[in-house]
């Protein structure tokens, strides 16, 4: 069976934690597999690397910053085959370029474009275990590139679908996907399984496990991802294409994210171009827009919310009041003091009063619902953030997620 | 002009210095000139690595250390990329795979087999600052090579060769080749210049400012060197190939090693094979002989002497007394408190009574001589260690180097 294994920068943090690493790589081994291990740079070791970088200069160009960043990853893969090798086991480090991850020109946030996996199918034939630098990757000119955040997960997918493998084990500081966060429900229960749609709305919701990118590579390139902890021995949880029996739990987990802002431009008036307009000043500076809610006109007029992240805050209000102005809107409206609550499952599609279900929950403990947002398989709701925790414990309890499925 | 320039570890041991030696190679370009800057990790660094490295095991694989050795030069050579950009300079940074420094297999040591500058010169064409990580190299098969020991040396002298450069300046800690060490000899002046041959001896007899292996590399591939001072403003001292104004100074410059040892077998028996069996024997343990001494016959034995460097003496006595025994020879003999002081100077070749002027000048001040070896550009005394100093500066008052020539 042909596995790979991706370890984060808190798994390979230290020399001991690097020999943890190799030992689990070495049971891997021999239990008979061939085995691809793909590591990002030891913690800390990023942050010391850009810090070096922003004390030369406040805009660092983006090729040379990648040329920097990518030698955390290099010094990982390195000391990684020599712990492998220190338990007698035959081991090769391989560089982004050298196993031709091949990007495009986009430095610090590069797209693969292609893998050519032939070194790597060359190293498992002769019984070494491959060990690849997570997050880099190589332009058809030969310069480095590093793939943005989450990098390295995106490098263990891609090689995992490069080279047809069972399953892309990626081995982080939790032990799997929860129905919820454990810090919030104690009763939350690990997934076994989950689809990818479902990790998706749950990775886009807040929850911190896997980045968006690599599963949906993993999605479009049918790679099983199996998420474990690299800490503790752990069965973790499988991400896969749904099937059947997924479909028969209608809840599959609940996420919130309280890093969201909520700006509401009031008495729109309610003509084509008008929605375009007010996004299309956001879009141009750069703010990605969450939830949008715009409510059935009455008398010709319309109110507008949407929701940014944090962050962005600020400046989205600025811009919006601008354009408010513009179009003679009324009031614009700002509360930075709001939560995001979701519910997600496959099961919805086939299940219906889920929503209503969610909504009465929430009234049962006088949560009061600013805004809603459906898809396919999840239904937000912003609400107060003082109540984030509190609406996780409620729905978690209604959705009867801490008993059955596991 | 094309100009390779060179900086060390020490050069580039912090941001500050990498500001400064990026101001260095703006001015260079600024006055018109083409600009290849190699340069080799922070002070340090490297130190970091192999830390890291011997944690992980005490027999680290030489291919992985040089994957992750070579990560120190990578992270200066972006560095600089940035320093240079933010002076408003074009820059651009090349790792030695980029380049196609292509060497042998020969990890941690490797040997430059050939270099592919097209990229550099096309850098170069675009009115961009080519700078190179020093010390590394790449297979063939595209393995990440070091070149060993002033591999960052022998990268900028090879660029330098292979772009048909008019000077590869090495800029380090001191600001040009001495007639003597300064230190010993406060009167001891800066040469203007030198020939690859006195510089070779110089270098091998324990002045410290170039690597053999790089005087070597230029000398055959005509590179001229300037050797100057990347914290001070010096004009340096070339090497070059000899001309007709350098024959005219019978000695350049005077050299003393206190890291030796020596070795005395009495009383060998007179036979052919006899020697090479004494030598073979070192050999075999890796140890390097430096000077070798066998004073002529009488009554059938000889007595023979080496000296070796201090660090490598008692393995070396142990081996020699080993097949002394076996061959039936009288006492070993050690002694590692001496010193070995010399004399270099390409006009030796045409002048006769240089090493008389030695003997008398060490014997003028009761400084006896217990070894004595000659090449054809310098002559060498083995003396007691406590002396080394005064005889350094005994010889450089006896052929006046604290005069003329500069």
């Amino acid at each position: 069976m042909l596995i790979v294994q991706k370890y984060g920068g808190t798994s390979v943090g230290s020399v001991d934690r690097i020999k943890n690493v190799a030992r689990r790589g070495a049971s891997t081994k021999e239990m008979g597999n061939e085995l691809v291990v793909v590591v990002s740079a030891m913690a800390g070791e990023t942050d010391r690397l850009l810090n070096l970088a922003y004390q030369i200069t406040d805009t660092p160009n983006e090729r040379e910053l990648d040329v920097i960043l990518a030698t955390g990853e290099q010094v990982s893969i390195g000391l990684l085959a020599l712990a492998l090798q220190a338990l007698g086991h035959k081991a090769r480090s391989f560089t982004g370029s050298q196993v031709k991850i091949q990007t495009d020109r986009s430095y610090t946030r590069a797209r693969i474009m292609s893998i050519d996996a032939d070194r790597i199918r060359q190293a498992l034939r002769e019984g070494e275990v491959a060990i690849v630098a997570g997050f880099q990757g190589v332009t058809a000119e030969e310069d480095v590139t590093t793939l943005g955040r989450g990098g390295s997960d995106l490098t263990a997918v891609a090689l995992a679908a490069a080279l047809n493998a069972e399953v892309c084990e990626i081995y982080t500081d939790v032990d799997g996907v929860y129905t919820a966060d454990p810090n919030v429900v104690p009763e939350a229960k690990r997934l076994s399984r989950i689809s990818y749609d479902e990790m998706l709305e749950l990775a886009s919701l807040g929850a911190k496990v896997l980045q968006t990118r690599s599963v949906e590579y993993a999605k479009i390139h049918h790679v099983p991802i199996l998420v474990r902890s690299s800490f503790v021995e752990s069965e973790g949880t499988y991400v896969l294409w749904e099937d059947k029996a997924m479909e028969r739990v209608v809840v599959s987990g609940i996420a919130y994210d309280k890093n969201q802002a909520r700006i509401t431009v009031t008495r729109v008036v309610d003509r084509p171009g008008v929605a375009a307009k007010l996004f299309g000043a956001v879009a141009e500076t750069g703010i990605v827009v969450d939830m949008i809610v715009q409510n059935s006109s009455q008398d010709g007029f319309t109110d507008i919310s949407f929701t940014v992240s944090k962050t962005d805050f600020q400046k989205a209000y600025e811009v919006i009041a601008k354009i408010a102005r513009e179009i003679g809107a009324g009031e614009v409206l700002g509360d930075d003091r709001i939560a995001k609550v979701s519910i997600v499952g496959v099961g919805m599609r086939t299940h219906s009063g889920v929503a209503a279900k969610m909504f009465d929950a929430l009234a049962r403990h006088n949560i009061n619902i600013m805004m809603i947002s459906t898809s396919e398989i999840a239904v937000s709701c912003v609400i107060d953030a003082k109540f984030a925790e509190l609406a996780v414990r409620v729905l978690h309890e209604a959705f009867q997620l801490g008993e059955g499925r596991g």
